[in-house]
């Protein structure tokens, strides 16, 4: 059954989400940011920047007019940046508002707002009332755009309060390749996929001053306790984080190169200054404006997250990171966990 | 302050162990199943089968005769193949009880018994009695030998039923690369090391087959889930599955290719018959035989491990392994937790 599909964002994630549901058989349309990138759809139908040499289905349609993008669609996907989901939520609801047309909204962003420390799912209910929409439904999970445009076999989590909105996600992106299990509990699927991309950093940053598989081993193991700690503090299900949202993701983001969070990490870890960095990489790193946040929110909440204040630390105070990851190894020797 | 420390088995994980608690003051014999092995230790300071290249402490003595490798030892480690626990414990129990010495004993190998479907720790325990020793003390996690040998920053779990004898196991071990975090939860700590070996075949056996970092994240998540409902089952904790002995160590097994597990898997994967893949390895592959005592185990606890009965299949039923695979990722649609 054909549904009519938006999705918000053409970078890489939104562009192979995009090309995989039109070949399930849907009627999709792109938003590009910018017209060239749309135009480069409709008429190249490839997306050089974001994924270079990835053939695009030519049922593809792109758009940089929101208006038209939406335009009775019964789907909305955002998979834009984490900073430009409530401005891309306030361009929409006025067009909801004009046309009456009600879509489930779905979130494929990862990452927390400054400032209001709000999950992505949160700010587009706080901007979008829900007279304007069906249910809001987080997508989540391990899960490279690369891997996707090769059709690895992929699972990841369709999270709603409302189980029946994810249940029509789930059967909208499914096919032989790419499956979604339902949660219930969205807190934990965002907060997990929040967070793991600040542990990534340090794992790639380990990977980068010498360290071998052990020593990732128990980072991202120790980072997996502080995700949950945090997280069940803000009423997660600690079940959640052994899932493809908590520690599925978390694996793929932070063992593999794919990972733009990791190659950020990795850079530091070879010494590379912050700046060039993110220069360097064309895309956003959702990590290091996260880092900040989460580690703001576990101050806030007396959460204690010593790896991702180390990173925070190197990112915002110039610690140096060799030193930070040494010193994370050597707290005190104590119990695996406090109760 | 020296501890008089017997290392049994002096494979990869024993001789780099022992080489370790050398270097951290204590006196420290190995012993080696075969004579020549336990000469070459002492008159090269070299183990080259298991440890190619990897120069011994000359400090570190080694011998054959198990009276003289536990003569007042403190602590004695078990660090052999599942297979020869018991035996080994047959042959140290009369050695205790002569000499009235009473050690911690530790255990360091990881799987299940055949038939009887015990844990390592409770195979000990049903050989020598209370009397003859102090606390039994798993030691478990993240721990490839050979990023150990080069002095990759290492954290692990010692699980004891009785705390101070964690505790000490914990500070005999501890330095500045290698840290000890405590656990009472032996069962969980033991099945999760025990389980994650056969995860670890199908993670490799995907790579082998081509699939990507999507897949191989939700093996290893899926693996996990299936490892703590089995765990949970047989009286563990399921918060030790998030830690270093669950998903740290299944992160390192399952992904590294210096996990015997993992090559066995990807050879598999690559089309290589498995009797073929085993001669090749030179070391016991104890996810082999943890499959089967697994399986068994699952079905006679009705548990649902489908990666764990897909591997047994593999191994033990001719199924060809990439429709196995294959089959595993095409389940029907379902949540993502049972609850």
């Amino acid at each position: 059954m054909s549904t009519k599909v938006a999705v918000l964002g053409a970078g890489s994630w939104g562009t192979v989400v995009a090309n995989m549901l039109v070949e399930n058989g849907h009627d999709v349309t792109s938003w590009a940011y910018l017209e060239k990138d749309a135009r480069e759809i409709n008429d190249q139908h490839t997306n050089e920047h974001y994924m270079p040499g990835f053939r695009l289905n030519p049922n593809l349609k792109a758009t940089s007019d929101l208006a038209t993008a939406v335009d009775g669609a019964e789907l909305v996907l955002f998979v834009v940046p984490t900073n430009v989901v409530r401005g891309t939520a306030e361009q929409l609801l006025p067009i909801l508002q004009r046309t009456g047309n009600k879509p489930i909204l779905g979130s494929l962003a990862k990452g927390l707002e400054k400032g209001s420390y709000m999950r992505i799912s949160q700010v587009i209910d706080d901007v979008i009332p829900a007279a304007n929409r069906q249910a809001v439904v987080v997508v989540s999970g391990p899960s490279h755009a690369e891997d996707v445009a090769t059709k690895d076999l992929t699972a990841l989590t369709a999270a709603s309060k409302d189980l029946a909105a994810a249940q029509r996600v789930q059967a909208i992106f499914a096919n032989h390749y790419f499956r979604l299990y339902t949660n219930t509990d969205v807190i934990g699927v965002e907060m997990g996929a929040a967070l793991k991309n600040v542990i990534a950093i340090g794992a790639g940053a380990a990977v980068g001053l010498g360290y071998g598989a052990n020593t990732k081993a128990a980072l991202i193991t120790r980072g997996l306790a502080e995700i949950s700690r945090l997280g069940v503090k803000m009423g997660a299900d600690p079940q959640t984080f052994m899932g493809l949202s908590g520690v599925g993701d978390l694996i793929v983001t932070a063992t593999s190169e794919h990972s733009r969070n990791w190659r950020a990490g990795n850079q530091l870890g070879h010494g590379e200054r912050l700046q060039d960095v993110l220069d360097n990489m064309g895309q956003v790193v959702e990590g290091v404006s996260t880092a900040k946040v989460a580690h703001e929110l576990a101050v806030k909440e007396h959460v204690d997250m010593p790896i991702t204040n180390a990173i925070y630390s190197v990112l915002y105070e110039e610690q140096p990171i060799n030193t930070v990851i040494k010193e994370l190894m050597a707290r005190d020797a104590k119990p695996e966990f406090d109760n």
